[in-house]
């Protein structure tokens, strides 16, 4: 490179991180005004949202067949063009699932505790948002929506970076949303699109402004982003979920569980990717699972002793710490429970592992020892999720041992300060022999003043 | 160096890395079984430990002495010596703390939320222990008591790194509690204790053992650990905590607090450093709050509009983000509330921050925009504090934006689990136009299995 050309290259790097950093410092300040908005200013911004995407579909599509027209052009599979299209179907969901969020309760300002320290002095711990989240996702343009509408809703400032392939989508749909709020009363640069990866590496460094990261792709993705940021990441790993056929299973039940938790859709986190199976039941249960599995064209890959009772391709180490995302399955046989508590906390992942068995005393003790996020007995690990749970909204999967685990709602995105409201109280007066008692007692009320 | 002795080194370098590594791998594989412990062996083992300190005081005093020495032949200042020194009475305050502790409710176990997703398929977010916590705090070797109690009532394993001029108190602590709670049924390697620096910098990388770091120590040592780790850190900052008199106050309260929060007790992080004052109230008040500062010994460093006021040392720009720590105050006077706001979110430390007024408004406003995790009115900044709260045991204070903010007890070592309990449920029958719907009905109950 010419030594002008690579000066040029050098400026425009530094004109690029000062630009992120403005970006994160309006979006600092912005999040001291997001946390204080009503719940009926937050939801008329995204009622106007979801109206300014719908009245902006020609636009979008125009610039998502761009986007598409080079990946055509890149030669990506059909599979990675799906999920790239964002046609009016796709934006009459995106506007649905807003209209769906603003029903949902504000996460903000709720009293998660309150207790009267003496009279006059009433202590409330209350719910508020993190401040600035800081979201690098795939290529999937819906999720640009979804997330900066849950960062509204739950009163956070966002900085976002989505995938290359989307960027003329991404840019355009940041554009409406920024416009639509801020017309509805909402700060600005409460959202902001990041546009380069060395744009996500100076917000990593910006530990003063940013306050959570959320990665959303690849492991090894989010492994990088754990190591290079001293900022919170709520990540999650691979999915390398297990079923573990128990010797006290129904084995119809378990047939049934096994099938599904494989077969129902291969391709996401929480599908099955090793089979466990209990020596007792493998003679009975293998056959059969093989004849399922074969039907529905997956391929096993068996330790030794699961290829004594049934024909397939033999495993290695490696596949039990493999997630194939794919029909691709490994199984083992082991003596028993105690086994295939040790392999799951071993190879596993620590997201979703499903034991299958009647024996109650059994299932208790897989789920206490089993140190996953999701534990489940009699059921299928397709279960694990956002919406299937119950929870509204879905940010994400976390197998974090922090703030949030598993399927994280819109209440990952709080935290909480407290409220401290005296009458001239200080502390000298509770101190010493002869110092008041503190009274400590719980008290109901919502007197926070938010 | 001879090479001799430099290959030496190297070695021990290697042999202290590959035993934290062990201990790591020992505590991961005891946190499973710690996890499901009843309430009464982890009660038991504590009543186990108080006793055990109480049967050892002479042991313990002559290594303490043994440490003591050593600090006095180096000099160490009176302060430092008060709190390295473990006699009698503080052994017996340790027990004490560890009785009231068994006292308080096991962390572990408790139904979060419960969750009927359809007709035998029940789904329950349920307490469980972090796992295994690396916890590096200072001198003082109460510290090392109080932190394995902590983790033990909340079923974590622990590696624990206490200050090296405690070493000899540390070493003895620790076999003690080790040896009571292996008696008292605890699994093997539950708590074990680093010795060098380089064992905690070998405990930093050991992401796939160790859950969570809680520094306890400065600032700068904290910021140092988050630097040097992708292990999610607990941890908390300066405390640059204000005092915001604001036009509105009752003087006489304003002097009482800005009184408190600054002389109760200057050496700790919730002591006031920066008082700010409304200029419509700071003629009346500053003279007086000077009188009382100059009483106590306070030296006051003003800025300009302060010291045509008072006179005082004049403060430097150095001097808003500095925690003294000690009898010295900075005083500002601002046009009035926002003006203290913006002030407090730029130069503070998010830890604890203060407004006295006579005016609602003006207190909502405060408590709703200043981002710091403790927000009062009219009472003084010292009540930041776990047992005031009456959380009944502090694990410290942070000021993380995310799952623990402020004085954090017992609650803070805790995540949760999702336990899904069904009766052969699949998710294809929950799939397609025809698919089952999810009932999602609140249900009572602790049918947790746990």
């Amino acid at each position: 490179m010419a030594p002008l050309a690579s000066l040029a290259v050098r400026f425009d790097v530094i004109r690029r991180f000062k630009l992120v950093v403005k970006m994160a410092q309006l979006a600092k300040e912005a999040s001291i005004l997001m946390g204080s908005l009503t719940s009926e200013v937050k939801n008329n911004a995204l009622a106007a949202i979801a109206q300014a995407l719908m009245a902006n579909q020609d636009a979008i599509i125009v610039a998502n067949e761009k986007d598409l027209a080079r990946a055509r052009q890149d030669k990506v599979s059909d599979v990675l063009l799906k999920r790239l299209r964002f046609d009016k179907g796709k934006i009459a969901s995106a506007a649905a699932a807003i209209e769906s969020l603003i029903k949902l309760d504000d996460p903000v300002g709720k009293t998660l505790d309150a207790t009267e320290l003496d009279k006059g002095l009433e202590l409330y711990k209350v719910s508020c948002p993190i401040g600035v989240l800081g979201i690098v996702f795939e290529s999937r343009p819906d999720a640009l929506v979804q997330i900066s509408t849950l960062a509204l809703k739950s009163g956070n400032a966002v900085l976002l970076k989505g995938g290359t392939e989307a960027a003329n989508t991404n840019k355009i749909l940041a554009e409406i949303i920024a416009g639509a709020s801020a017309r509805a009363g909402l700060p600005d640069g409460w959202m902001a699109l990041l546009e380069t990866r060395a744009d996500v590496k100076a917000m990593l460094e910006l530990d003063d402004y940013i306050d959570l990261i959320i990665p959303r792709g690849s492991s090894a993705f989010v492994k990088y982003i754990m190591d290079n940021t001293s900022i919170p990441v709520l990540g999650h790993a691979d999915g390398i979920c297990h079923v573990y056929v128990d010797a006290g299973a129904d084995v119809d039940m378990a047939l049934k569980i096994a099938y599904d938790s494989k077969c129902q859709y291969a391709a996401v986190c929480n599908a099955m990717e090793t089979l466990l199976v209990a020596e007792k039941i493998a003679g009975d249960f293998l056959p059969r699972i093989k004849a399922l599995y074969d039907k529905a064209g997956v391929q096993i890959r068996g330790d030794q002793r699961c290829r004594e009772i049934i024909d397939c391709v033999a495993a290695s180490e490696q596949d039990w710490c493999t997630e194939y995302n794919e029909l691709i399955i490994s199984i083992k046989v082991l003596a028993g429970l105690d086994n295939a508590i040790e392999h799951i906390n071993r190879f596993g992942s620590h997201h979703t592992d499903a034991i299958v068995t009647e024996d109650e005393r059994a299932a208790k003790r897989f789920m206490n020892l089993v140190d996953s996020a999701n534990v489940f007995w009699n059921c299928s690990t397709r279960f694990a999720d956002g919406y299937r749970y119950g929870l509204g909204a879905e940010v994400g999967i976390s197998t974090n041992k922090i703030h949030a685990r598993g399927p994280v709602g819109l209440e990952g995105l709080v935290i909480y300060k407290w409220k401290l409201l005296g009458s001239g109280q200080v502390v000298a007066d509770y101190s010493g022999d002869n110092g008041r008692s503190f009274t400590h007692k719980k008290i109901a009320g919502n007197n926070t003043l938010s």
